[in-house]
């Protein structure tokens, strides 16, 4: 499957296309110290390793703001500089190589600041904007008029900032709206899409420790990627970035906008178990995962590591390469078809071997 | 929100309602050796504390039925026997106890031994039957007519077993058809909510290890309890038992079908932090955990655990209780009005005491 997305205008922040057809992007914040060039470059790099495609950094400062440009020249991904209320950080972002902007224009100080951002945004290629709204900053007005952050508020005050840039003729514009729980998500992009076309950075705002957090966004995200909802999503982690793309490539893989990386499926297992079926498959998923890394353009088959025979020989079948586990030994079917059997202790290497050799 | 529920018939497992209106539950498998009631017990006890509903037992032969009664005995929740092929051990499950019986009728040697299971489990105060039809062990005649395990193949299967127990007037039905991947499972339960009323069981079968596991099952469950479809969910990883409850607690959490535990959400840190968020928001989910679980009718106020004055002050006051973070220090809100600012270290403390006196 792959889900019918809506239609948006496709922007460009630095060498990655959102929107418009474009894959679904994946993003992180560094939260090393923006102050820490060799820092933050560990974590970009990580991320990179892990799936990601762009990385957001904050600039609170003149300082931070050098470190950026350092840190742009040597970072593999495009990099989105994340300012709040003063322009001028933003313009010292945009010299230090920006890719991108995250940026309110209502929160900077009038329209002759949003006009000295768009120009220097403008003649730097046309770097993108993004206009990030959540349910902790809205303005006051707003949320005298709703009450408190209702999904109309979120996109209210979205397409409050969407006109301060349209009004400088800046069309190069992605949008954000966050609440913190599932339903003022749905509800907020939803309304969101239908009364614009800029690409939508998709993500759940304070979604909380890791497993609370993945569980959230995971579903907020995917309810609304199914739908064809979004063009670039963060999952929110209080955590290393790092996992906050582990989370994101899983989910974009879930629903089919991200081809599989190391395909393996494996069964609960449960008491009928009699070989180590967790093991073998966390071994199989890092064994493959290295293996992509070195080799990005091989053939991805699908894995299956089954414990028992009750659902392992119909599963099996279903895989590409696939070991069921018998008494201290598994058995191995390639396409469907019964290869051997395998002492548990060589089987790690055989599945390596087959994945290898491995031609679709 | 509560999601609006599709109408289904309401099946009783032992004291725990599924369908019709009641909650959705929670359920999980053992992986213990079915034959060691002490590691059974175990596993049931640590899924009872974080949130489970029902546990299922494998019961591969007659040893572990005598084993099943024993664990039958001590559990303090409700335990279905899973019986593939033998029709003497799901008399046996029941002779033991069992609350509920997974089985598939087509699969138990013909209609005489079908009658004697739904007799055994009419006298039993109507125990229900699960029909449990995944991708790997489909009926040859299925597969031939529809080439492999569609989501069409998958509801045909189900609904023949359904057949079978109907044919015997048995009506005490519960039914999951599970596939591996989301797009399946999405389409494979649409086509059967709108074939049956039978309660329906959620879940993703051979779903992987912890993250690409709990990211599938959350996707697709979370996109079918949306919908109003599922009444009862299993969120299947190669993990332990305990961690698939953990995921399907937040799940149902996440969409409005559970109260929230310990309601703690904190921001994804960022370069502007100064205070150590993610451990302040771990910390502050443990101690509220252990709270709610000696005190379980106390109030459950929105905790939030934010790192900066940034999005902090505004995301504190849409909390009941709330710290943002400061130069090592935290400013407490309450009901979104600023108390007092706490040095660092006295800030868990003072969370929990105003979690300990929240009213309301």
């Amino acid at each position: 499957m792959s889900c019918p997305r809506e239609r948006t205008r496709r922007i460009q922040v630095g060498n990655l296309a959102i929107g418009g057809g474009a894959p679904v992007s994946v993003q992180t914040m560094a939260n090393a110290d923006p102050h820490d060039a060799v820092a933050l470059l560990d974590q970009i790099r990580e991320a990179a390793d892990a799936g990601c495609d762009l990385v957001r950094l904050t600039v609170p400062d003149p300082e931070a703001a050098v470190v950026f440009g350092k840190v742009r020249e040597a970072s593999p991904l495009p990099l989105v500089a994340d300012i709040h209320f003063d322009y001028r950080l933003a313009l010292a972002a945009l010299d230090a190589g920006a890719d991108g902007l995250r940026i309110n224009p209502g929160n900077i100080g009038g329209p002759d600041k949003v006009q000295a951002v768009v120009e220097a945004a403008r003649k730097r290629n046309n770097v993108p904007i993004r206009i990030g709204v959540n349910g902790g900053s809205l303005e006051k007005e707003v949320l005298a008029k709703y009450g408190s952050a209702t999904p109309e508020a979120l996109v209210e005050s979205a397409m409050r900032h969407v006109a301060l840039l349209e009004a400088a003729e800046y069309h190069e514009i992605k949008i954000s709206v966050k609440a913190s729980d599932v339903p003022r998500t749905l509800a907020a992009y939803r309304l969101l899409s239908a009364r614009t076309r800029y690409p939508l950075h998709l993500g759940v705002t304070e979604a909380g420790t890791f497993l609370p957090g993945t569980v959230r966004s995971c579903v907020a995200l995917g309810a609304l990627l199914l739908e064809g909802i979004g063009d670039t999503i963060r999952v929110s982690l209080t955590d290393r970035p790092v996992e906050e793309v582990r989370v994101g490539v899983e989910l974009l893989r879930s629903v089919g906008l991200r081809a599989p990386g190391a395909s393996v499926t494996s069964c609960p297992t449960c008491g009928r178990t009699q070989v180590d079926v967790v093991g073998m498959a966390k071994a199989v998923e890092a064994r493959l995962d290295r293996f992509y890394r070195a080799h990005p353009d091989a053939p991805r088959p699908h894995v299956a590591v089954m414990g028992c025979v009750v659902n392992g020989p119909g599963e099996a079948k279903g895989a590409d390469i696939a070991v069921a586990g018998g008494k201290g030994c598994y058995a191995l079917f390639v396409k469907g078809v019964f290869v051997k059997t395998l002492p548990e202790h060589e089987t790690l290497a055989e599945i390596e071997r087959q994945v290898e050799e491995y031609e679709g």
